[in-house]
């Protein structure tokens, strides 16, 4: 079976930096396309640092159209604040792509590490250091960017089983 | 002194429901002008949700036309789930002022009770009560769209010092 290239945007929100990774999927085989990160200026009111990201993820969906875009279901446990503080960036990372009408998948950080390093309880430089494997092309890049390109590999590898079970469960 | 009226809206944020309430505030003078709640159909995707929130609030923003806007400083304590829902909503119910050029004041909980009901403690029947003691011609409304015209009110109240202090810090 040759299935067409499909685009996908990953997402790794906060209010602070927004990491954004964009790759190409066709059948098995993955290729980098871009990545990079928004970073609203701080001294900005939270209203205009979130216009600001929304304003950033919307150039990024308008210059790459992704065909779908995918981002991970973190949350801080330890500090209320600080959970409330990612969900509002996380609100903006779901809302930009669902305007743009593409669908936006949700996967458990577990997920994202056993995808791309082998084990669920991986850290940051191993992901980082994956991304460097799987996606040569891609260089030298932020943790953030290295996160939201392992949200879109994720979501390339489980796309198909997921609409699968959805056709079955339909 | 003779103030200009300012028109305030007041939000309490929420993915199920997102309360809205404008005023109009002339010195010490209130006007209720309309209040409401925008309710995203739960059987859509998260990402679908929040832009409907989104496309809400901009339609009572174009409708309105505010001068200012509040937010309550809300967050669960108990369930991270739960604050980070509550952070999504409450993500894009400060971008959506944000863009449109108006200022988004944050009041904590406790001040919006006192302001409103005269002790940081009191609970929601009290909120509603007072509401309609404070703008009578709101007439029956639900527990959000109150809780709305409470930040609101806050909002018309704590302005002023706001902007005095801002001024005298610069």
């Amino acid at each position: 079976m040759v299935s067409s290239p499909i685009r996908i945007l990953g997402l790794d929100p906060g209010l602070r930096r927004t990491g954004w990774g964009v790759i190409d999927c066709s059948g098995n085989r993955l290729t980098y396309v871009a990545c990079g990160q928004v970073c609203p200026d701080e001294t900005l009111s939270l209203g205009e640092r979130l216009a600001k990201l929304h304003e950033g993820l919307t150039e990024i969906l308008k210059a790459y159209a992704p065909d779908e875009a995918a981002v991970e279901e973190t949350f801080v446990n330890q500090n209320p604040l600080s959970t409330l503080k990612l969900g509002q960036a996380r609100g903006i990372a779901m809302l930009a792509p669902a305007q743009a009408g593409i669908m936006v998948a949700e996967y458990k950080p577990n997920l994202v590490k056993k995808t791309v390093v082998g084990t669920g309880h991986a850290g940051k430089e191993q992901i980082g250091m994956m991304i460097g494997v799987l996606l040569p092309k891609a260089g030298t890049i932020g943790a953030d960017a290295a996160d939201a390109l392992a949200v879109a590999i994720t979501h390339a590898h489980h796309r198909v089983s997921a609409a699968l079970k959805k056709a079955v469960m339909a």
